[in-house]
């Protein structure tokens, strides 16, 4: 009597792992989480009975039009040329994904992905039925070739994380985005860049968003308040080609009417007051902390055991382990005996990967438990090399 | 390249009348919007920094576990059986609409609902490619009676708001839910209850939900604080059979992770502090008098042009007119013309009405503009009367 659809549920490893996670003596390299120190506390004064009282009725599918005007100026600024009649503010960008999924997915419809890529994004798109196709880059071959191998003619949208990638950490160059635009504007899909880690970057800021450098093909940009600012808050948002909006918008109204609107107006105060660029100031040293220590526990306890890329921005490592061993195993044997908990790379391919691979996320551990939780990890590896 | 299923998003209609409505010269019966005097404004002190905290990183899927609790047991209190574990919290209760239609319908799946039945649901399933069946009351024939002709074997979901619905103001009493879950126990069909009305009750308290009397089949309730607190908190919550639970919480988690924090602590506050029953009793008298006032404009102004029924709760009344006329036209002509906004019944239909249906809110329009609308209404009518 289910539909079909929920047969393609994927399994609940991910959320068994973070709820195991969230135990306290547990060192958590598991989820994506803020360090409790980065969550944004809004002013209580802005929330004064007076001001309140202007979030309390049904609002406008589209969301607030001062947030979406704040949004599309701020991308503007990024290079993303847009106005605010396109901006649509989501619950979050896990809702965006949903959304680009009930616009273009029926069963059998092939999505191009990256590969690794996003779980919760290749999870939605699998549960409307996708094919997911995967790429990945190789080293020496340029992103553009890759990707270009890897589209269909049946393709009916290009999903990328072109910034700070969860998990891989990647980021394309702005030469790389112009290669990969002209590749995307000459095929007749959709492309759905998600970019919810673009203002964590600890080397420098990131290219233009890849949707910027496109001049033929439809597109669909999203962004989050949930790493910036407070993923409690629920609040992301989506810029669509003008095309694509109207039909954005039905779904958006179908699917919960509109965005709360608590939310709506503290992101617009922190923005209106031009807090965010301080508060970025504030974490930003901390999170490029946890990163570097994060690295030098990876040389210290890892090295020859794995391989890894210093991560410039975002909040994790993906490490590439030297011996094939399932990462499943692996995650439960450290949980259960070292009260370490990491996300197994498997999970994050669309096919069968090359390799194992380990995602280890650095901004909610304390220092300290990162070096830890590392030795621990690495006391493991040394001893499964031994046994096998 | 867009999903078969665009093609099905339905027209704006409704958002056209809702936009036009929401200018301040119009006189509005056409949205199901709340006083604004009857929304809860929290204290702002349940804000402040220290409780905020909180609620600002990522938090469970189903929902903050308190608020979980408070729900099932003012469910219980109710005479529905459950517990929290079953209790999903969601971003407002749209959302569990679109949950239910990813769980159960795909292209050509068959669905129940009452004619008239809630808008935004009828689209929801339709969406998602539902084939609806409708069923109505019919003087002297049972509702069990009737809704069992509407039900066929392959019927995949029995939708229904039995108490003060949306639009008709209808509440089935305890015997007819008794005899309509006997029914719907001998059906393999799922029953989902929606029961966002049931505390704006003005004589007396609902009955118990339905689906406390089914015994074999498997249910979904749900129920929302829009209507009750403030719709801008967008927070609703369903109660599942242990059977369709976890599937639910996936789908919910794929749709957006979790729902607002900020607004669950609010309204767990609200009902840990039993303020709910205070501000209830506060708005209730007003609601009722606008229904009054609605009732007795509608007999000045529409006695023999239209029928309708007092509604005992809900925000509307459910008007047939004597004349067959074309609703989508009345509703352009009163909003041109008159600068009244009305909804087309029309809308509310899975299939072509016997007549022709108005919605008309009470809720939100002042008493004095309750009658003047009214008065316009009826000139209306009457004008068309001698045309015809």
């Amino acid at each position: 009597m289910l539909a079909q659809r929920i047969s393609r549920l994927t399994s609940s490893l991910v959320r068994d792992i973070l709820a195991a996670a969230s135990q306290p003596d547990v060192i958590s390299f598991a989820g994506g989480l803020p360090a409790e120190d980065a969550l944004f506390v809004p002013d209580a004064a802005g929330l004064a009975p007076e001001r309140l009282r202007a979030a309390l009725q049904y609002g406008p599918s589209e969301g607030e039009l001062r947030l979406r005007e704040l949004v599309a100026q701020q991308l503007n600024s990024l290079g993303l040329s847009c106005g605010p009649q396109q901006v649509l503010i989501l619950n979050g960008s896990q809702q965006g994904i949903d959304l680009m999924a009930k616009l273009l997915i029926e069963p059998g419809r092939r999505v191009l992905v990256e590969a690794p890529a996003y779980l919760a994004a290749l999870q939605a798109f699998r549960l409307f039925g996708a094919e997911l196709d995967g790429w990945s880059r190789v080293e020496g071959i340029s992103a553009e070739a890759k990707m270009k191998e890897g589209l269909q003619a049946d393709t009916c949208m290009t999903y990328l994380t072109p910034t700070f990638q969860n998990p891989s950490g990647a980021c394309y160059s702005a030469a790389e985005r112009r290669g990969m635009a002209a590749v995307l504007d000459a095929h007749p899909g959709i492309v759905f860049e998600d970019d919810p880690y673009r203002d964590l970057a600890y080397d420098g800021p990131a290219p233009a968003p890849l949707v910027s450098h496109l001049r033929a093909a439809r597109w669909v940009y999203q962004g989050s308040f949930s790493k910036i600012l407070a993923p409690g808050l629920r609040l992301g948002f989506l810029v669509a080609h003008p095309e694509l909006f109207p039909h954005l918008l039905r779904l958006k109204q179908a699917a919960d009417l509109h965005s709360n609107r608590l939310s709506q107006l503290l992101v617009t105060q922190v923005l209106e007051d031009g807090l965010l660029a301080g508060h970025l100031a504030r974490i930003l040293p901390d999170y490029r902390a946890r990163r570097d220590v994060m690295a030098a526990s990876l040389d210290r306890h890892l090295g020859g055991l794995a391989s890894w890329t210093l991560p410039a921005g975002g909040l994790f490592f993906w490490v590439k382990l030297a011996q094939p061993l399932d990462s499943q195993s692996l995650m439960q044997r450290m949980l259960r005996d070292e009260r370490v908990a990491i996300m197994p790379g498997s999970a994050f391919f669309a096919q069968p990967a090359d390799a194992a691979y380990l995602r280890l996320n650095f901004s909610h551990a304390s220092p300290e438990r990162i070096a830890e939780g590392l030795a621990r990890l690495g006391r493991v590896l040394r001893s499964q090399r031994t046994a096998s």
